[in-house]
């Protein structure tokens, strides 16, 4: 760091992205991106937003809202739209964490929560996960800090039932609960109905996943009217044309191509159910999944080793040096051929 | 606000952006885009990026560093993108201030920074410019806060000569300097080559305004590599992808568009000096403008009268409601044809 860096940042260790290495053709099954191209009407919207490009976005997301508020079953004042949705979650460690507001989040969950936590200089606390990876509630009731839960978990890909949710949300109502829903859409349950009912609730999602809009960069949070006007201070306060004129066509046409989305959250929890089978049947230990990846570990093989003989082969998965999962690879669900490519690979590494 | 809305931000007043009413169509002269549609290889380039919008977008932005470093002449380690140049602004207010390091920026000027200084909490003085709205430079000489200079400045429109800037660039060796050069290919001087020579120099610039951008969201900032290292730290602890594929492929065609680049701002340039002349025969007085607007006013009526007369005939300016200013409307250089409807308006309501 140069000698002008703030001091505030002295605990910070910024986030590390998937690799994305340029040497030769990969395939990717290390950053949770979808197989499949993005719906033919999202690509169109923004192509012919492409051409207005030297106009300022909408900073209110009219055309995005009121599609958003149309198929997710909203009203405006309950949705905001975020570059991606590590905006969404960053705005919320801003808005109501801080000094003496901490936040509390599983040991093992997405690694962004404890970068925006040292960020915002925001104490926080990690709770252990079960022995089996699954999220103990008990802690999580009457916490003394606001808490982030992604649901479905990552990289453990295991989901916790909505009504356990909602007891912690209940059990909880002078804290925020952010439940964090980047892969709901591959068989969890969203708590996002339960924002008409709590105060305090905070859902996100992305259309990276889901919507296979990754490079779009689209977010998307629900919540009361109120938070959610705490949010959107936020965002007027930092960059109030956060979603660019593609990405907010593109958003719109991803919602509206319902047909779309669904085939493709079917065809990749098909066969994510397809490669469970597989890398049991080679002997895997696969956590159960609710999202588009698997978190499965052998005993015949290191985590790490795994990662880098797969690597050598040409198929990137995503390998975490944290001590308690070491032994597992995060590994993408792809298409039915990558995921064959990957089996294969396997077979000749074991 | 909610009940939970951290006391962080009890000072804290978001930033309004210019307005873009629905009620019917405008001729929009109020938030500085350009007139031109923007460069035809920029919106190809965007096009044909769209299709590949499931994969993420590269964090380390290859593309466009390699085609900023080739077009600007710096090298990579010397460059920084992000969504807007608003967030690189932001940045430079998270990495280099904070309790104990200050801000100072003119009292009139681009009205975030306050905003941001209110967000991140940094203490901040206002310096009054001069009565003619120039920038008296001696008060930026040897000063106790990180400064924040628009060159030109906003709304003002009017630039301080290089030797200046240089000469406080180099009588605050332990301060920050960031100038803000949204508006600079108009006819101002870039300090930017400068960065090669000081450590303490951040140059920020805009895809917005002579790159027909302004829809697409990317700015630039430019400084020696260990700042660069700051901010890139503040990026990957943020928002890592914060640049979407369609914006990233778009602003490396509109760099290497240098012909049409040249071609608008040439325009513009042209068109503001018409304008200049009609409103100077008309009896304003319009300020000494290096941008693509004019900061005008007119003995026989006032700021906000002439702005809401002329938004009730279908033209749009920006009228700010600062006490020192409030005389003046800012008018965006817009096509010939649009300012010959905007001087046919002004005779009317005269």
């Amino acid at each position: 760091m140069s000698r002008f860096f703030s001091s505030r940042y002295d605990a910070l260790s910024p986030y590390t992205p998937g690799e994305q290495p340029q040497d030769r053709r990969y395939i990717k099954l290390n950053t949770n991106e979808s197989p499949y191209p993005p719906s033919e009407l999202a690509v169109r919207m923004a192509q012919e937003e492409a051409e207005r490009m030297q106009l300022y976005s909408d900073p209110d997301c009219r055309s995005l809202t009121a599609e958003a508020a149309k198929i997710l079953g909203f009203s405006d004042r309950e949705l905001i739209f975020t570059n991606g949705s590590d905006d969404i979650l960053n705005f919320a460690f801003m808005a109501f964490c801080d000094e003496t507001h901490g936040a509390a989040f599983p040991d093992i969950t997405y690694g962004f929560y404890p970068v925006f936590a040292a960020l915002n200089r925001v104490p926080y606390r990690e709770i252990p996960l079960r022995e089996d990876f699954t999220i103990d509630p008990e802690p999580y009731f009457e916490a003394p800090e606001n808490l982030f839960i992604a649901n479905p978990n990552a990289p453990t890909g295991i989901a916790l039932p909505l009504p356990l949710i909602e007891e912690i949300v209940k059990s909880n109502p002078d804290r925020i609960v952010v439940v964090d829903e980047a892969y709901v859409d591959f068989g969890g349950e969203s708590a996002a109905p339960l924002v008409k009912k709590y105060d305090n609730l905070l859902v996100t999602r992305t259309f990276s996943k889901s919507r296979n809009l990754a490079g779009a960069r689209l977010g998307i949070g629900i919540a009361c009217p109120s938070l959610i006007r705490d949010l959107q201070t936020i965002r007027f306060s930092t960059n109030p044309y956060n979603i660019n004129r593609m990405t907010m066509a593109a958003g719109v046409g991803a919602l509206r191509d319902t047909a779309y989305f669904k085939e493709c959250v079917h065809r990749i929890t098909n066969t994510r159910e397809q490669t469970v089978r597989e890398l049991t049947a080679l002997g895997f230990t696969v956590l159960s999944s609710r999202t588009n990846f698997v978190f499965a570990k052998h005993p015949g093989i290191g985590g790490e080793e795994l990662y880098l003989r797969l690597k050598d082969l040409g198929i990137l998965v995503r390998h975490f040096t944290i001590p308690r999962i070491r032994d597992f690879n995060r590994i993408t669900i792809g298409s039915p051929e990558e995921m064959q490519a990957l089996v294969h690979a396997i077979k000749k590494i074991l």
